[in-house]
């Protein structure tokens, strides 16, 4: 809920990532364009991607973050909208173009990204957001869970993508916090779902939920040495390693689906032979829908906070960020105070 | 029709591949297993697979060849197949394993492969081919359309692995065999199919059967490159070339499909984010249905005779194979006299 007693100032705290460089600033709060609503941030993720747009992915400069929930400070036209906490789709596409008219604007051509391309992000108070993307979180849901919205929907894509049964055999590479995801939503389809990673804490917490697990730690090549090779209807390859798709191949049974989830910057080297042969699917998957992430947490079938290894004020972003990239670590979050500095 | 007043002797021709080499050699006639008949070839095809299994693919050595027509010269239990005209699957499964058991033996882990795999192939007089696997060519077909439907049917295995409807915008990049045949093929289910290649003859033929043609001869680099970038439903990847994945990758739309149809020695070094956040679908394709194929031969939709560049007898069957080499050739024949070398 908005306290309209706290008068609204002009500038806001906010990280900016340019140059290779973190740097926590005062900003201008942002000006609305047309069809926007200024969501005041109270929790936000920090996802691999931030690590590589900090490293130069898309060339970005300016405020990262896209992971959030957060409350409508203001949504010229949609008075509906103002005080409910919110999430979004983080792709606007340009409205033009054949895409866009097919209703799927994640894959707009000219789409601007929230927090990743083109557009500012939410590692700050207030971000500047697409009326359209915004979806409002029902209150069953917390803020520790809806912060997951858009990680949780790009898991659930996978079934969108393709029909998951009881009967399929699947498993998970990569323990990262898409690997966890997947392994925990696919786990909802079918109790045939394995999850391979190299860290007994994380597999635990897929493990306490249902899933099977391998761990394959300490061991440099062929991971997955010990899971049967040639069976899986479906592998989903999560281990953001270059390499992961063929570990992929390797498991996958002739005519089954390897879902690739890894963006790497290096590329694979693949034997096509192998996919031509086996006639195999290689799917690459991405953003989801994120109303199908809320109506998936509001059935309560898998439990989020474990998944959850630290919580930093938006202050202490610098820390936050070199806790979020020590191998191993589960989903680091900023909390905002969303104290607006204004002038005296 | 079986020459009944023709003595059945005890020696055939045949070429033998063997430690790169290429004899052609007196064998004895095979000898059936339980379930085989023993067919008669009239006509077979030399494919890019043949030059494969010369240079080492699959460690083959014996006598290769898996595109034929022929007629059924012993049938034992199955009198009624004897003097039918035939063509074959190529792919005869064990028979016990679990994917054997669904139905499809393509994918067999323990299967033979006429010609190809633990199993002779038809650049002989006389080759033992599993019951289960023959089809009788109806008398429309003639033998120079039949001695297609491998190669037919793996180009028609695109239309089984996915739904392609006029609205599709499909290309084909390679005007090798398969890559002609599969845009005939496609060209029945769109008029918007564009074949991309390198060979003003070969284009012609495709493009005198409707298919829209583009070359890109004499083009080291970027052969696509006046091709419409990221707008294609589904692109088919035939060039032979490890790098052509990635001509394809740039070709397609977002959640497009690519189908892969090279089997190339050499791995491909691919660019695989781009496949993720473009939510691209690679899918291998290989062999297909020969029923299928005899069905669409039937239908007279496309003409298959400017395919074939010339016909050899088995005898001359190097020479051929050279013809078959040769950049650019069209489909290379091998018409049998079928005499049969008996002892006096």
């Amino acid at each position: 809920m908005i306290d309209e007693s706290k008068k609204f100032e002009k500038t806001m705290k906010a990280v900016v990532f340019e140059n290779r460089k973190i740097s926590i600033v005062d900003v201008p709060i942002p000006v609305l364009s047309k069809n926007e609503a200024l969501v005041k941030i109270d929790l936000a993720g920090i996802c691999a991607t931030d690590f590589a747009l900090l490293n130069g992915y898309h060339n970005f400069a300016g405020i990262p973050g896209h992971e959030f929930t957060g409350v409508v400070f203001s949504a010229p036209g949609r008075a509906d909208l103002e005080g409910q906490r919110v999430v979004a789709d983080i792709n606007s596409g340009c409205g033009q173009c054949d895409i866009c008219r097919t209703g799927d604007q994640r894959h707009c051509g000219n789409r601007s990204v929230i927090g990743i391309r083109d557009r500012n992000g939410v590692f700050a108070d207030f971000c500047a957001i697409p009326l359209a993307n915004l979806h409002v979180v029902p209150d069953s849901i917390g803020d520790e869970e809806a912060v997951f919205a858009e990680p949780l929907a790009a898991a659930l894509e996978i079934t969108r993508q393709m029909e998951v049964s009881e009967q399929s055999r699947v498993v998970v590479l990569g323990d990262g916090k898409m690997g966890l995801l997947c392994a925990l939503v696919l786990r909802q389809k079918t109790s045939n779902t394995v999850l391979v990673g190299r860290h007994p804490d994380k597999l635990e917490i897929a493990g306490q939920q249902g899933v099977h697990t391998i761990c394959s730690q300490g061991k440099s090549t062929g991971e997955t040495s010990n899971v049967e090779k040639g069976k899986f209807d479906l592998v989903v390859e999560a281990t953001g390693s270059p390499d992961g798709i063929n570990e992929a191949i390797a498991l996958v049974r002739p005519e089954g689906t390897v879902v690739i989830k890894t963006t790497s910057f290096e590329k694979s080297v693949i034997d096509l032979a192998n996919v031509v042969v086996n006639e195999l699917h290689l799917i690459g998957s991405r953003c989801g829908d994120i109303q199908l992430a809320l109506d998936f947490m509001k059935k309560k079938v898998i439990d989020l906070h474990p998944l959850i290894e630290a919580v930093y004020p938006l202050e202490k972003f610098e820390k936050a960020f070199a806790h979020a990239l020590k191998k191993g670590s589960r989903k680091i979050l900023i909390r905002n105070n969303n104290e607006i500095k204004g002038q005296a």
